[in-house]
């Protein structure tokens, strides 16, 4: 086989040959073309990588050879010659890949020292202590990460030695105590590999190099790429670089520098060095690097050539650059430099300077900002200095799912009624639940945060804190919340109700303690609101958003909300004001529904019977509907409905209000109806006490009364059970009345000269029967109550596509309705017969860590299976109704990655909850800008 | 516009014409064509119906012209006139859609009695009480049918004339009695309408013609149409034709009979009559008619006439005809004739002698037979008798749903434990139970037939008791059982534990009380073999067994079963021996899994982490898999899943030697979890009440353990859960031991110098991934086992297709897999998003009753919807894998038109319980037949 080049100097690389070379081996090439100060080098390809894998861990022919031709070119320019007794060239192997994995993969320094180059570099350094520094550290390194030996033996003799020269660090040891360590050192690899410490520095090189081309698929690694979703078969280049030292007098040193602030995006130089040291001295904290700017005071002409440099980089890669330099007496090289990660806010004001600098275009500056970055942005965080704090001081607790972001500290609470009371004494409260449930959202509204032990990233606590924008953790398995206590437990640690937590929805961590918060100030961020604005332009989806009150719908019109394209109203039953009302009308319309079956009962029997029979048949169904209309509880049960439709149409008078002469789509009640009933174990706990102890015969009865709806309202699978439509049709008049409020509401204000726009959609349809029955009924009642209207807008009907029958009925559908909304939600736990609230916290998470799943589709939609779903209701509702309107309001309306599945799909808006409102809209233009390019 | 042709003579329609002039109508045309005694008369077709809709319920012109044409040609042949007082002729109007819709539309007789008219009867036939009693009759009928009067007035005159004349019944009553009657009647009509009775004889026929045309339209009727299917838009015609009266002396009579006897389909007159009596008679039960053997002694000549008019009617429609006949003085009338209904016996022995007697082909035969009509060949039934004794004493309690066939009368049990005991003691036991579930199968298995008040026609009790071909009735919502007492209450009736009840799994009737059963033989069924051997040479569908035990097994072979379709492992751990070793392997396995967690937590934090916390990381890590090594309990564990494994290899073999050289595919396990826990809410129950009384420390902390897993492994929706390959994946130990069993019998069998063919199932899937993982472990292991086997067949794997998404990726499934088979009651409750365990009892029911639905999905395939998703899952299923084999093993595959929709759909075979073998061999014989009609 023909030899292949498997080497390239830096001079031969550019930044486009990050497949070949790695991301870290390009960027050098390309800093060395521009003749910027590099350490001479090359780079092992990747493509070498992978003959070394095809040949089962052997090296290609020719390698060592190619490597020997360009360490000789290393040689020559620096000067000096690799293994030179009398002034060694030092090298060093690193790893690289097309994407960065921190930490994840091996790097070899100093290699090339042995015990005469060691005099060498005292020598030449004219520091024997430094050299024999470099020396100890290199045997130490080399026989952890290339000779694979515990690492333990060597940390115990280095004790050692500290303890026998009674120092605390290893920078104190004198220059024999190293001189001893260093012997020590090789005696140990000698005895625990049963050979000597390679001293042949070309053997040292090959073994390097093969040392880092293993690391490729060490466990960790392997386990860091499934997390990150990199490719098994990308592979590592590695990169020869001569060694510089950063540690050679006060007149050397070594940094890190972002050319613009990484966290404010200001235009200055920022970072930290530390001078007379090496890297791993800064990594290690055992002195504390100085801030960049005294490099301007301490090295003046270092700093101006650096500041050069990294402005230069900028234009070059039209991007923030994060560059490592080190001086080695009085001369900068620099060693790497990347585009800088950011936090939000520094993302967007570079974006937008960078335009006004003419950089960049603004479609490269939508390109540049993460829209899921921007949440950071809006929410509170924890303030960097105070969380390392807690950190050193042992108060990570543990880590859940970061179920809906922002940073938040209080009192841990673990009962519904105690928020309230610590709420009111002006405490914030972390609201600490096992999991939650419709009962505890009252407590929710009152609570800061919420820290839950078991559900996933759409349990109740999670879907609930998102819409609210209240930071949550949940499915923090580790720890255990002892409800009857009033404390949780993790590990030996425990937290008493009123004690202090923080809890980080960024991350999922859990802290005990106080960390301070900061929250970013957005009203009049300009450069975000710019960002938008361009977003805005480039954008084809509509943005609008899921609220349930005035307060969400005036949020959600700040981030730019284009109207309302979810309306909940059962969360609106949940008042503790408005849940008797509620319990009432159940506790009837099951009694009615009963009362009603059995008349169907007789009806059939008179359908299927003749003569004397029949007429008892129809005496019975007369009866029952005597029933019907007489009975005492069926008044009471007209009243409950009566007082709950006076607070829904307040509820949607002040949404309107707020969203005056913009579309508010309403959903019609859409929960099974047990979710308003108390916790049925509770109650049965409570009822079977009460029965054993005798006490209190009435509120066993009432409990009793309680419990049976409950059983009866219970459901084996309440997800696939009756909610929805399936409600509104078999109870009709709880549809009809919120149909009463919407139109009412609505006269009202068009009374008062506004403008609403509400538009019904009906949930859970299964098939165009559903619509058609409940339409008729529906449209008739707007009329009747529109009859005196002279300026009556046509209230628009519309379905969600939530069940995949829906999906692929949609051409049967579409005629029926002027709207279609894919509640993805339901969609995915149907498509994947998934049921949210225990697929996470029982195997999901397993199925991400083991890679059976790519991504959480909760999280991001399924493109393979219901974007299939998805794709064929588009078509074919679009086929039977061309003016068919198609949003998506699920959770999914806040996650990039589904907004550019919307777009392509042709929807013509997604709906997210409030805080989302900003990403979706940069989300929307990047998919804009992305079908653009690929149209090209 | 032109007027059009609204009526048609006897002598101008035929048999092909029933769209125009109903089915009764047509069948009259085609006898009178025939040369037949039919009496004179004519039909107002469907066009007139419609014409008179359209013109909002007036006649279309020309009408009344056409139909006094037509009636003066019955005049004529009569020899008398309508209105005629001297010797007037009668006429009849009686309906007739395309459908038979019997007793839900009206009919008229006698039209054209009046005052003058009624003395000239009473002359013409010398029998003035006969003339005044069939005004009286007129008079009555015609003032409730046509003038819609309230029948309480008329029935009060008649009572007191009977109470005045000391008399039990209106046959009784004098002459001069009558005469008073008719009077009163005119009287009554008079006060109740404000007019006269007409008396104008054309007016009369006018108004009894179009009151059958508006009593198309009655609730009743629109009712019944809803029920069966019939489209609204049919409409019906109006048959008018000359009375005749079999009242009219000895020599007189009217009867039924059928060509062949309908109930066995022996080859003789069958049927009843009645001398000098009108239907009317034998409908009211006055009199009791005698056999029509005796017919042949009473009347030979007549009888003669009838048993050759029935020959003839038979050889030239090719069926069993239904026929009525009236004899007016001698002369034999035929009245209508139609396809006889008839029990399945009677289908099956009738279709195989027309063979036999070349008037029918085998392909027709095979049409001829309803395929669900089989079932009664194989089940008890009520013995008709019995049961109508029952019904007049009052017992019949209620109607459920019918979700089992066959007949039972047993002893009413509500405990599982007392089930036991009756049995033992001989007795019959019907289990009643508000629904089942798993923990009942064991008494299920005892007892003789199944009752529930709540679930549906898949709930587990219908589910388990099909499989079992046990009869019951389940969603009996009208019983109240009341466990507790061990009683069950409707209306005021009580059943207490230990009385006997019937139930009719046919019909869904409920009784108190005994009822004979009567169980036809199978054995030896020549006309079912031969049928079912005709049915196997034209079907294409194979059909195959959902068998779980040797017995089932047993049961499929002898039924036709060519080789067992679904196996469900699950059931096999429920038996009371086995169940201890299944909690003991659940509780630890969730233990099992947390500390899996744990780790992979540990892993998590050592990817994300460097330095220290890394290494606190790793030894976190390797503590957790220390304890998983060295824990008492994971040796239990081991120890239950071995004894797990003894019993299922027990019953692998069993299985796989009944199916000898057949295939048995078997499912790997599925069912959620908790299942195999004792009920949570009785458990929860016990815990509160031995934590309150204090008493049995023991117990509280064992039941507390039990209530702890309980609570873990429970789900908010079980449906949409932790089960099927889920656990495969997270638990893999389970899934392990089935192989091993599975292989390990396999090879006992081989060993034996049997051919056994196992086939492994992967439920639950929905991606390949899973499919990927699971087969990468399985494979290996059964090559391990087999790697010493000479003759080792390769063990086939599939997987079920019962997630929408698996069917939306069946074309990535495809390649990894042998076999799909569609699970369709899963994919029926995901795509529709019903829950089967609550669907049919809260809503379904209200959604088939109200047209919401056509049918019930679960019954049988919905075609629109999930229909597509199979018919995608197949088309892009054999694109990837050509070879791949498509069954389907949901309740669906003994549904006749599912098994249709599979031929269509290109399936190769469908797969149901064994009772319903049968039926699905003829179905798919059926569905081919029907196919190849639609090729040609």
């Amino acid at each position: 086989m023909a030899e292949g080049k498997y080497v390239y100097r830096f001079d031969e690389g550019s930044a486009q040959m990050r497949d070949l070379l790695g991301g870290k081996g390009a960027n050098l090439c390309e800093m060395t073309r521009l003749g910027l100060p590099v350490p001479p080098g090359f780079i092992i390809s990747v493509e070498a990588f992978r003959e070394y894998y095809r040949l089962e861990r052997r090296a290609p022919e020719g390698l060592w050879e190619q490597v020997r031709q360009n360490a000789a070119l290393i040689e020559q320019t620096a000067g000096r010659r690799f293994g030179d007794a009398g002034d060694p060239l030092l090298l060093s192997v690193r790893s690289g890949s097309k994407f960065s994995m921190p930490g994840m993969m091996d790097t070899v320094l100093n290699l090339g020292l042995n015990d005469a180059t060691l005099e060498g570099l005292a020598r030449a350094t004219s520091d024997r202590r430094f050299a024999l520094d470099s020396y100890r550290r290199f045997i130490q390194l080399f026989s952890k990460v290339v000779l694979h030996l515990p690492a333990s033996q060597f940390e115990e003799a280095l004790a050692q030695a500290r303890k026998r020269h009674r120092v605390a660090s290893d920078a104190e040891l004198p220059e024999a105590a190293l001189e001893d360590v260093v012997s020590e050192f090789k005696n140990i690899v000698q005895r625990l590999s049963s050979s000597p410490f390679p001293s042949d520095p070309w053997e040292q090189l090959q073994l390097a190099v093969q040392a880092v081309f293993d690391s490729w698929n060490s466990p960790r690694a392997v386990a860091y790429r499934r997390h990150h979703s990199i490719p098994d078969d990308l592979g590592t280049a590695a990169t020869i670089m001569m060694m510089v030292f950063g540690n050679s007098g006060w007149d050397s040193g070594t940094g890190v520098c972002f050319s613009r602030d990484p966290n404010t995006g200001e235009r200055a130089l920022y970072g930290e060095y530390l001078p007379n040291a090496q890297g791993e001295d800064v990594v290690s904290g055992s002195r504390t690097p100085k801030p960049i700017a005294e490099l301007a005071r301490e090295m003046p002409p270092i700093y101006r050539q650096l500041e050069e440099i990294a402005g230069q980089l900028e234009r070059h890669y039209t991007d923030v650059q994060d560059i490592e330099f080190t001086v080695e007496r009085g001369k900068l090289y620099i060693l790497q430099t990347r585009s800088a990660k950011r936090a939000g806010a520094a993302a967007v004001k570079t974006a937008v300077d960078m335009v006004d600098e003419g950089l960049i275009d603004r479609q490269e500056a939508l390109r540049r900002v993460p829209p899921l970055d921007l949440s950071q942005l809006l929410l509170p965080r924890f303030e960097p200095r105070s969380r390392e704090n807690a950190v050193r001081e042992g108060r990570l607790l543990g880590r859940g799912l970061n179920a809906s972001p922002g940073a938040a500290t209080g009192r841990a609470i673990f009962e519904a009624e105690a928020v309230q009371e610590t709420a009111e004494e002006g405490d914030t409260v972390i609201l600490v639940r096992p999991e939650t449930s419709a009962e505890d959202v009252p407590a929710i509204l009152k609570a800061a945060a919420v820290l839950t032990s078991r559900g996933g990233i759409t349990s109740h606590a999670a879907v609930v804190t998102r819409g609210l924008g209240k930071p949550a953790v949940v499915g923090c398995a580790r720890l255990h919340v002892d409800l009857p206590r009033r404390r949780m437990s993790v590990n030996s640690k425990t937290i008493r109700e009123g004690d202090e937590i923080s809890i980080d929805g960024f991350t999922g961590e859990v802290f005990a303690g106080h960390i301070e918060t900061m929250t970013p100030s957005i009203s009049g961020d300009v450069y975000l609101e710019r960002l938008l604005a361009w977003a805005d332009d480039f954008r084809r989806l509509r943005v609008r958003a899921n609220a349930d009150t005035m307060e969400e719908a005036l949020q959600a019109l700040a981030f730019g909300a284009e109207g309302i394209g979810l309306c909940r109203t059962e969360h609106m039953f949940f008042d503790p004001d408005r849940l008797p009302y509620v319990r009432q009308v159940l506790l009837y319309a099951r009694e009615a529904a009963q009362l009603e079956r059995e008349a169907l009962d007789a009806q059939e029997a008179m359908m299927v019977t003749a003569g004397a029979a029949r007429e008892e048949a129809q005496r019975r169904m007369e009866a029952v509907k005597e029933r019907l209309r007489e009975d005492e509880r069926a008044r009471q049960y007209r009243v409950a409905l009566d007082q709950l439709s006076h607070f829904q149409t307040r509820d949607f008078r002040e949404i309107l209000r707020a969203m005056d002469g913009k579309p508010v789509v309403i959903r019609l009640l859409d929960a099974p109806l047990h979710e308003f009933l108390p916790p049925h174990d509770s109650l049965l706990e409570e009822v079977t006490a009460l029965r054993i102890t005798g006490r209190d015969p009435q509120a066993l009865e009432e409990k009793e009364r309680l419990l049976e709806v409950s059983r009866a309202l219970r459901e084996a699978n309440p997800m696939l059970g009756h909610r929805g439509c399936r409600l509104g049709l078999t109870y009709p008049d709880i549809y009809e009345m919120q149909v009463r409020c919407i139109i009412g509401a609505t006269r009202e204000l068009r009374g008062q000269g506004l403008d609403p726009h509400s538009e019904i959609m009906i949930p859970m349809v299964m098939d165009v029967s559903e619509l058609r029955a409940l339409k008729a009924n529906l449209e008739r009642l707007v009329q009747e109550l529109e009859k005196d209207s002279a300026n009556a807008a046509p209230i628009h009907f519309g379905t969600m596509i939530e069940l995949p029958r829906a999906a692929l009925t949609a051409g049967d559908l579409a005629p029926e309705v002027e709207f279609f909304s894919f509640g993805s939600n339901d969609l995915t736990q149907m498509t994947f017969g998934f049921s949210r609230d225990d697929a996470e916290e029982k195997f999901l998470r397993f199925y991400v860590e083991k890679g059976l799943l790519r991504t959480n589709p909760f999280k991001t939609i399924d493109e393979k299976g219901m974007g299939r779903l998805i794709e064929m209701a588009v078509k074919e509702g679009r086929g039977s109704n061309p003016r068919l309107e198609i949003g998506l309001c699920g959770e999914h309306g806040g996650d990039p990655q589904s907004v550019d599945f919307c777009h392509r799909a042709g929807l013509d808006y997604v709906s997210c909850s409030p805080m989302r409102i900003p990403i979706s809209r940069l989300a929307a233009a990047q998919a804009a800008l992305e079908a653009g390019e690929r149209d090209v």
